[in-house]
Parts: C-alpha cells; sequence; structure tokens
C-alpha cells in the first residue's frame, strides 16, 4: 500500500486483519473497506466483542476449552455424563461435536497433535492433564475423536499408551463412508475402512 | 451453535466476524478461535484499531474516499496534478491505482456502478459532485477507470454524456491483453479489443 495515500489507521487495520485465518492481504483490504462503510452498524460492535473476548474468555484449567467460565460451561454442568471423555485436537472440533449433539459427556482439548515435522512434543499438548483426568477413577470411558491423519492418529496411538495404567477403556470414532457421501469420490483407505467394519443390515 | 456450549460473547463475535465479505459461518469460527488464542497480541490490537478507525475514519467531502482528515490526503496534496480527476467505482479501485503508481492526479470515487437490477440510480452515486468538480475551470481531463463491466461501462457511458456541457477532455483506460496474460486464455472481447487498439511496435 503507497505511503502517500493510505492513512496510518486503515493501514494498521488491513494489516491486522491479514493475520486471521482465510484472509490474504486482498480480502483484509476488502475487509477493511467493508467495516469501514459501517462504521456504527459493525466496525464499533465488532470493535467491542473483541474487547469484550479479550477481557473475559479464558482457556478452562479442566479441559481446555475456551469460555467466560473457570471452569468453562461444559465441565461445570452437572446434568453432563461425567464418566465419558471426548478427547479433540482443537476448540473448534468441540463446537463441531457440540453441533452435531450426538455427545453430552465432558470433553478435553489436547490444542493441537503431535508432529515430528513442526516439533510438537507431548509436554507441548494437553496430554499430562488428560492421563490425570483419566486416572480420577469417575472416569469410565476416554473417546478419541482426533482427525483421521497420520499426526491425529499417531497423537491417539500415544494417549492410547500412556492411559493403559488408569485401566479405562479407550475407544475412537468409527471410520467409514460419511453420511450422504458416495463411493465415487471416496479415497481407498476409507472405503477399505468402511468393508472391514461393515454392519449386519 | 449450541446454546449450551459455547458462551455468549463468543458467539457474538463469530456472528459479527461472519458479516465480513469473504467469511463464511465456518471461516468466521475459524478467525473467532485465531482471536480467541492470541488475546493481547492480536485480538485487543484489532479491537483497538477498529475503535480507532471508527472514530477518525470519515468520507472524503470532495472525492468520496476515506481517510483520517476532510478533504483526504489525495485532494490536499498540493504536489498533486489537480488538472486531472480519475473516476473510480470503489476506494478498492483508489488504492489499486495508488499500488500501481501509474497516476498523480486527482480521484473521485463513484462509490459504486449505475445498475438497473440493483435499482442504483444516478442519484445514489457521487455523480452530481463529479459534474460539478469537472465544471469549476481547473480540471481539464477527467478519465473513467470503471471497471470493464456492462454496469461499469453504462455508469461511464452516462457520466461522459453529462461532462459535455463541460468540455473537459474525457477518456477511459485501454483495453488490451494484460501484462503477463496469454491469449490462449483471454475472452474474444478482449482480444478484439486488443487487436482494435493494436499499436506501432
Amino acid at each position: 500500500m503507497s505511503k502517500h495515500s493510505v492513512s496510518p489507521e486503515i493501514d494498521r487495520l488491513i494489516s491486522l486483519l491479514a493475520k486471521l485465518p482465510g484472509l490474504g492481504p486482498r480480502s483484509a483490504r476488502r475487509a477493511a473497506l467493508a467495516l469501514l462503510k459501517k462504521p456504527e452498524a459493525l466496525m464499533k460492535p465488532l470493535a467491542l466483542a473483541m474487547g469484550d473476548a479479550a477481557e473475559n474468555i479464558s482457556t478452562c484449567s479442566t479441559c481446555g476449552n475456551v469460555d467466560a467460565s473457570n471452569p468453562c460451561n461444559i465441565c461445570a454442568t452437572p446434568t453432563r455424563d461425567n464418566t465419558t471423555i471426548c478427547v479433540v485436537q482443537d476448540v473448534s472440533d468441540l463446537w463441531a461435536m457440540e453441533r452435531a449433539g450426538a455427545f453430552r459427556g465432558q470433553y478435553h482439548v489436547l490444542g493441537g497433535t503431535l508432529s515430528a515435522l513442526d516439533g510438537v512434543r507431548p509436554e507441548d499438548l494437553n496430554i499430562a492433564n488428560l492421563i490425570r483426568r483419566a486416572g480420577e477413577g469417575r472416569v469410565a470411558e476416554v473417546i478419541l475423536a482426533m482427525n483421521a491423519t497420520v499426526d491425529g492418529q499417531t497423537t491417539a496411538h500415544y494417549i492410547t499408551d500412556h492411559l493403559e495404567t488408569t485401566g479405562v477403556k479407550v475407544s475412537r470414532l468409527a471410520h467409514g463412508v460419511p453420511v450422504g457421501g458416495e463411493l465415487d469420490y471416496l479415497d481407498d483407505g476409507t472405503i477399505t475402512a468402511a468393508m472391514k467394519s461393515r454392519r449386519p443390515f
């Protein structure tokens, strides 16, 4: 951006917006313009919402979720089944599980996966806390819901190994044909997994 | 998003982010998480930058540019050629012209194009101001730099008609092969235009 023509306030707004995932320099400029065209209806409310979230949202020290309270709303809800812990890579996966509404137990957010390539070691993730929670006696089952990627499955294996001493049941999400999916568009690994785990009709 | 699991602060942040162009519900969630993970390094500075911009940035009453001062920095720079006005659809086009650095005159931002489909009439755009500026005697040339779309060219024709009485020279950007462009990927209209406007080598 030419230094002569754009005010430093706008330049700063664009460069900060460009740091958001999914926004490149071009879409950051578009977003900045959209904000500048609606200062009262969009820019001020968004600035307030961000300031508000920055002040009030923290990471749950039990499960790693982000929420306005600590322990988070999920950990603190007494009606949720606290004998089952679903382990997810990231908060976005927890949100996806909650949107699906298929699980009413507790969560544990790892904050990523083990990765030799990116130098992510077990102590960089929220794993020690998980082993501790699983060993507290209340927990009967740990469901590993990591992504079905190499790093996700490596992490699942590592956690399974370290949960052995606690004696809790460890399960993982089923592999298979996505609901609504077409065989022709699926990779070989998924079809093989779906065939292996076939169920009586 | 399930009402039970996500705090209202986060829900509000996500729904406001989803109003930005280029961000859908999914990428808004990703952006919100990225912000929540960096409250000090990204969320607070962005909130401040937005609040700052909302307070300080306004539309230049001369040309329609957005800037911290009114008249804007471009209108107020005495070293810029004030005998030439480049007419653009939007502020983003002004920014694109400035990045290219190919023009050192004044601008005029229309704020859109005439559109029968979207019900945009001449009085909805910053056109009357342009006719007035062009008629002030100082201006020698108006360069129409609207997009090469049907609506852009309709607008260019409308403006040309209404500038006739002022006697200023009206020009438009050249059509032709984009620099770095390959003929095989160009549409017929562009190739025809480039052929018609061919230049001695």
